[in-house]
């Protein structure tokens, strides 16, 4: 199930960038499951990891790679997470390094790689190697959606899309993909998105506008409050296009291209709540009038996360006191309820410790006819304000997660 | 649904205390759903409510009225939770108490009121006004079993249970009871419980084994993590008994007594877990080897709270990777994952962050099949132990929360 029609939009090939998706077989047949990118020598790379202590074999190696020298190749497989499978774990997250790195002809910290699916099961790891020269060989410019469709785990359908905008005289693309329905809550979240600029980017300004994106976007959802082992978003610039190196925060044109970063980022964000396993709302928990940004993110993800708000969203029930009730567990020192109000789309709900006068039951349940619900809350006691993106509780997220295995 | 067989033992009258519950009509006909209990004037009365910023009307007027005086009435409606209803509900509560000490002849700060139910309609304060004569008139001192069923909510079954116990040359009786299934998360938590004993006990040395019960009872369950604005959990000492009075933890008796409210406590809290909202699973978590008792309660409820882990159990499905991501991600600083070990019932499922040599699906399955479970998580870094109790995610629990209003 996924909330609203969103079929992936033609992803424009991003100069520089070479990639591939093929069938490895890693756990079922004829899937595409094993996905390649190549980059130049002239890119630039940034990434965001999970911060999951336990975070998978190769989460770690990804990240000791990238620090190591600039990246070359991405390989990326679904179908096993290659997380909480120990040293050995570790060991075959670098052999699909190696792999790599001896058919291409770099180093083996060139390579970044990136595991998706089950945890805990040994990574069938000759498997993968096997398959490394075909996606080699099938390496080209225009394959975005194979990727964003190589992937997928229990996503039901690719998610991606692309910009364009103007650096000075020059016109740059941008194109990002992710992926992820379930174990998601930020920290950093998503399971995993790859975002790349034909741009030249100096690495410290690529990480810096990764960072910023990263708490605007997937740092502002949740479907399950699960952390993924392995999260991971790797924003790419291929340095090909021609413009003026963006150095840093200062370059005239850093503004711009993180800009449309963060836009690009929140809706690859939002693809994934949309996705969210048996999600049948779209649910944007706005928290306003807050005295700092953190506590309106912490009543935003209680809201959120309350199993009985969100089942309350699946049975399109406006049961206003459910989400007061999760507002006043926030933990929230000092809260003044009767300063409280709440929206449902426009609808005012609640106010001064209860019902709204003019609120009606047929006015809520219309509010929660929609698929796209916006609960607004505000706490009157600041201005700051920040938005979190969720899902309801379905009978089919249980049904996913209990089956998830067999 | 209910995690295994729990008929209801016997309930012994506490020597002193009268009570009775009646049919009010406050949202259904034909069930018990209004209780009032007597004390006499030697009693002492402790509270402990709960910590929701949004606590209901009738939490806030008892709060009020057991600092005002001695408490001689308690009356708990169920059906209506009259919470989030503003200052209508306030005076709500209020005239529940009147309406008592009208007919009983006694203060109206010496009446307690109680009330459970959904949250946010306004109370029906006639029908529960025009109830109390009934009650009363109806008080004796053998009607535990018929207020254990008198507060139920969603809950499948009533619960409670009684000991007895020599206090120097007297013997005391200790009865209590409890309800609850849904929107349960301790702080202090579970929605309703009474406990009595005709115990001369002085009101500190009460409210002192109160507060030490409830940190090892009832704030360490969990259902689903979402705390109740009705929760209360009275207990009262009639003193009838003759004993010495228990004047506080110096008392011979203190120790004894204090442990005999904690077992009771304890057991009243499990009910409630085994009467979970759709629960087909008795869960324990138990976390040792922390530094401190809090990381290990921090990561036991993040265990506990978890629906993927909580998805895998309905499931009977040993997915030992969500468990180890849920420790993970709870948060504790320079965890070494390589320290952890993780047990289902005496099975080592993973050690060295990942699956035990020893381990085989096999094993894990069976491990899985029985209705009570026990989670044992050595985190390797300390000698702090802690245990909490919960439930497992299931289809009914979504079923039952997406219909309760309709």
């Amino acid at each position: 199930m996924a909330v609203g029609d969103f079929p992936l939009p033609a992803l424009l090939p991003v100069p520089g960038l070479k990639l591939a998706a093929v069938e490895a077989g890693v756990k079922y047949p004829n899937r595409k499951d094993l996905v390649v990118m190549a980059l130049p020598e002239s890119a630039a790379t940034a990434g965001v990891f999970t911060k999951n202590a336990f975070c998978a074999a190769p989460v770690q190696v990804a990240k000791a790679h990238l620090a190591e020298c600039q990246s070359r190749y991405l390989i990326i497989n679904t179908g096993n997470a290659n997380a909480g499978t120990g040293e050995r774990g570790m060991a075959n997250a670098r052999s699909m390094c190696e792999a790599v790195a001896k058919a291409a002809g770099c180093e083996t910290a060139a390579v970044l790689p990136f595991s998706t699916g089950v945890i805990g099961e040994p990574l069938p790891i000759d498997t993968i190697t096997a398959a490394v020269p075909k996606a080699l060989a099938g390496l080209e410019d225009t394959a975005w959606a194979d990727a964003a469709e190589g992937i997928m785990t229990t996503d039901t359908r690719p998610k991606g899309n692309s910009q364009r905008l103007r650096l000075g005289d020059t016109e740059v693309v941008l194109t990002g993909i992710s992926k992820g329905a379930g174990m998601i809550k930020p920290n950093m979240a998503t399971m995993l998105s790859y975002i790349a600029t034909d741009a030249k980017v100096s690495p410290a300004a690529l990480q810096a506008m990764l960072d910023d994106a990263t708490e605007a976007s997937f740092n502002r959802i949740t479907v399950d409050g699960d952390t993924s082992t392995n999260d991971a978003c790797i924003l790419m610039a291929t340095g090909v296009a021609g413009n003026d190196e963006i150095s840093g925060p200062e370059h005239p044109d850093y503004g711009l291209m993180a800009a449309a970063v963060k836009s690009l980022m929140i809706e690859l964000a939002q693809l994934i709540v949309r996705d969210g396993e048996g999600a049948t709302k779209f649910v944007s928990i706005e928290v306003a009038g807050g005295k700092d940004s953190a506590e309106c993110v912490q009543v935003a993800y209680t809201v959120a996360e309350s199993p009985l708000v969100k089942t309350a969203l699946f049975a399109s029930d406006p049961n206003w006191g459910r989400i007061l009730a999760a507002v006043g567990r926030a933990g929230l020192s000092d809260l003044d309820v009767n300063a409280v109000s709440l929206y449902l789309n426009d609808v005012l709900l609640a106010e001064n410790g209860g019902v709204a006068a003019s609120y009606t039951e047929a006015v809520g349940e219309a509010a929660m006819a929609p698929e796209d619900i916006v609960i607004r809350i505000e706490l009157g006691r600041g201005v700051a304000e920040e938005t979190v993106w969720t899902t309801d509780l379905s009978h089919d997220y249980v049904r996913i997660n209990a089956e998830y295995r067999t």
